[in-house]
């Protein structure tokens, strides 16, 4: 059987920064999970004595914390300020970007729409930026139907999320508002990805996407490539492989989303061609 | 046969709006076509001495001008101010907003597409409030291809064209850069009218659309008809009408304009009874 690796996936840009920056800042802390990676995660407390603290109260005067990929709330990056906290930000600048556009619209008197999943941290985090009541996470366009918006809305998206979906929740919005303001957040490393995995997912007999089950990137991964190759497997690591996926066919590709390190995606490929291998 | 008027038809309040400014200044004069219909210019020159002016020169110095519906360029209207002349602005509001828009934008520094067509009056007005190179008029969003465009792009439609093109020219402009600040200059009046239009030429026999044969909004609404109804005919006013386009239908509607008086509605309609009654 072949195998042929997507010609782009796995680590963007932003997570790539925040191991560096980890990597650097041996014995600091991750607020919140540093990326969608356990492994991950894993290694860099092993190999760099990188912890991770999961709320505000467990943490030390004397740690060093590092602001994750996705970004915090803004109010907990106050705390972590007034506690005079030492702070390394790893927030991928593609999300700090949103986080200040909508800082900023929502002081210039817009309504606020967010496309993304509320419960999303990047999404927490960006939402938190707003200080007017009339800001709104949809999930999509139907979303908006019940929503209260004055006649000038500003709209991001999620920096994961599709430009097609993006694109129904600004039609909907300007057939019926005066002023949409639209900032194009989305980030090209994602719809590069997933670029890639359609193209290896329409010629291969089976598809395996490598990728945290919380990733919303990697679950859009997941979704492309099934749509476009039946036999399509989302997996966190090798250990999940299954010897009866790969029975019979030709070509098997591999994709990866943003948080799915090199290593992981080397360990995967290996094990495939173990279990294939006559 | 039977005789039936779309819903919403003729006149807009923009254009109303001018006509009665014009009649309450017997003597003006207007600079350029108050509207897209010549009889109607007819009439007012005959009922209340409104007469028409096309250039700078030939207005005199205590003549009374009125700026016509569909606005004129900055530089002339100046002009006209500079000289002392008495100006009555008949301006469509709705197209004052987009000059308005056009004008704030580019002072803000946004690069300015406008939606419309490069030769009609409204948007060779509203193009002359930008205060910057970069400002294009596109017809389509292929125009946009090869347009250089800042990252930051202001976006406004002619008043009289369809959402659904508009959104196009949006949806291209969005994949390709970090903001674009969409105002829906759209105006409901024309799109009233065409879904008027659509939802009686479907069911129609024949369909007859009166207009100017300059009028934007009702090439749209012969194009809406056209495609509904095979036996759809533009015309001006009655005296266009032939008696073999009725032969054997059952149902003939009728839509007109923005630019279309009451009155010549009135007229097409008692002629294609007169034409039809056996």
């Amino acid at each position: 059987m072949k195998i042929e690796l997507a010609s782009s996936l796995g680590f963007c840009f932003g997570v790539q920064r925040a191991i560096d920056i980890a990597q650097t800042n041996t014995g600091s802390k991750t607020y919140g999970p540093l990326i969608h990676n356990k492994d991950e995660i894993n290694r860099l407390k092993t190999d760099f004595n990188v912890g991770l603290v999961d709320n505000l109260k467990s943490i030390n005067s004397d740690d060093t914390i590092v602001v994750r990929t996705h970004g915090i709330e803004k109010h907990e990056l106050e705390e972590l300020q007034n506690n005079g906290q030492t702070i390394i930000d790893a927030t991928c600048p593609y999300v700090t970007t949103p986080q200040n556009i909508v800082s900023h619209m929502s002081k210039e008197g817009y309504s606020i729409v967010i496309f993304g999943d509320e419960n999303h941290p990047e999404i927490k985090g960006v939402k938190s930026y707003s200080e007017v009541e009339d800001t709104f996470v949809v999930a999509n366009e139907d979303d908006l139907n019940d929503l209260s918006l004055k006649n000038k809305v500003a709209v991001i998206s999620q920096t994961t999320k599709k430009f097609k979906d993006y694109n129904k929740i600004i039609s909907k919005l300007i057939s019926s508002k005066r002023e949409v303001r639209v900032f194009n957040t989305i980030c090209n490393a994602t719809s590069e990805n997933q670029d890639a995995a359609l193209e290896l997912a329409q010629k291969s007999d089976v598809m395996i996407i490598i990728g945290g089950k919380q990733s919303s990137n990697t679950k859009q991964l997941f979704n492309i490539c099934k749509e476009n190759c039946n036999n399509s497997y989302l997996i966190e690591n090798e250990k999940e492989l299954q010897e009866e996926w790969f029975m019979g066919k030709e070509l098997c590709g591999i994709s990866a989303g943003a948080s799915t390190p090199g290593w992981i995606i080397s360990n995967v490929k290996n094990k495939i061609m173990d279990m294939t291998s006559e």
